[in-house]
């Protein structure tokens, strides 16, 4: 039997990407949103949603950019810091002493200290309700070199944060499972 | 120093939604996929990107509705497997002996041995490119009753799977990393 929790907006995984913009001043910006995902392989495409109410929605109209930078585990109290203070307010950069890296491909500020990045343009934007989506256009990915040798996942040097709706928390990545495209080949229909 | 990888489709983490149809007949159907997640939370609304070439991306232009099932662990063949093989061919569910059950919300199906559900009428439609992106408003949220006890997120006992984009393989998910909306709030602007 199942129990049902509502209408409400709980998944799992959900990402904590880290949004970086430059604002009017070109003064870089930061902030950590979960409502999010890739949305198109051709072109490669990764959608954000934002509330009209947040800096970075109105860093993103103007500057027509934004990159994700994937915090790993050993900084999930920046992450986390970064959806609560408003680049409005304070200089988040500052505040947490990591370091804002122009993009070489996009108009957007990326985390150096963060390992994984995606660069973006903005494609287009979706108002759904409380929430615009913004959809980027993939033009580069980045991964920090060191992190690069493996014969598996980058996930497993990566360390990338799940946020838990149900109950805040971040959460880590377990071991792998299974390959893809391969365990259901066992499958055949009867 | 970081490594540029192209503007590929790579993220973490990435969903494995199973999502449920009916197709014109009536016909349950799912297929897996990794493009999505959730995109406003008023209407509270979660986002999956399908390509045209699925026989699921006509059932929900159809129905106006679907569902995503989120597999555990245990079932990480059968997601596999809805992610290979087509409705058009074949009755996944047949194949696998899983259950459709019909919603009791939204004109969808679900799996009933997976044990997080999420129902959604079609709130509007997006063609990207490759993909088109489907926008559903989430009219409930359903876990199974046995896995409703804990003082932890319930991410602990549905143990979800992860999708890994650059090496295609599932994931678990590891333990709790902190508190979100509390780690933070040790860090004070200078």
């Amino acid at each position: 039997m199942k129990k049902s929790l509502g209408a409400k907006t709980i998944t799992y995984p959900t990402p904590v990407f880290v949004v970086g913009t430059y604002d009017a001043e070109g003064k870089p910006n930061v902030m950590t949103a979960a409502w999010g995902g890739i949305s198109c392989s051709d072109p490669p495409c990764i959608s954000i949603s934002l509330r009209e109410a947040t800096y970075t929605y109105h860093s993103i109209l103007e500057s027509k950019a934004f990159t994700i930078s994937i915090p790993a585990e050993d900084h999930v109290q920046e992450a986390d810091y970064f959806g609560i203070a408003s680049g409005r307010d304070v200089d988040k950069f500052q505040a947490t002493g990591l370091t804002p890296v122009k993009s070489e491909v996009v108009n957007a500020p990326y985390v150096g200290e963060f390992p994984f990045v995606v660069e973006c343009e903005l494609l287009q934007h979706v108002k759904i309700g409380l929430h615009t989506q913004f959809i980027g256009e993939i033009k580069d990915v980045k991964v920090d070199e060191s992190l690069t040798e493996g014969d598996n996942s980058l996930i497993e040097r990566i360390k990338p944060l799940i946020y838990t709706p149900d109950y805040p928390a971040y959460y880590g990545v377990g071991e792998m499972v299974e390959r893809a495209f391969s365990a259901g080949r066992q499958i055949k229909p009867g």
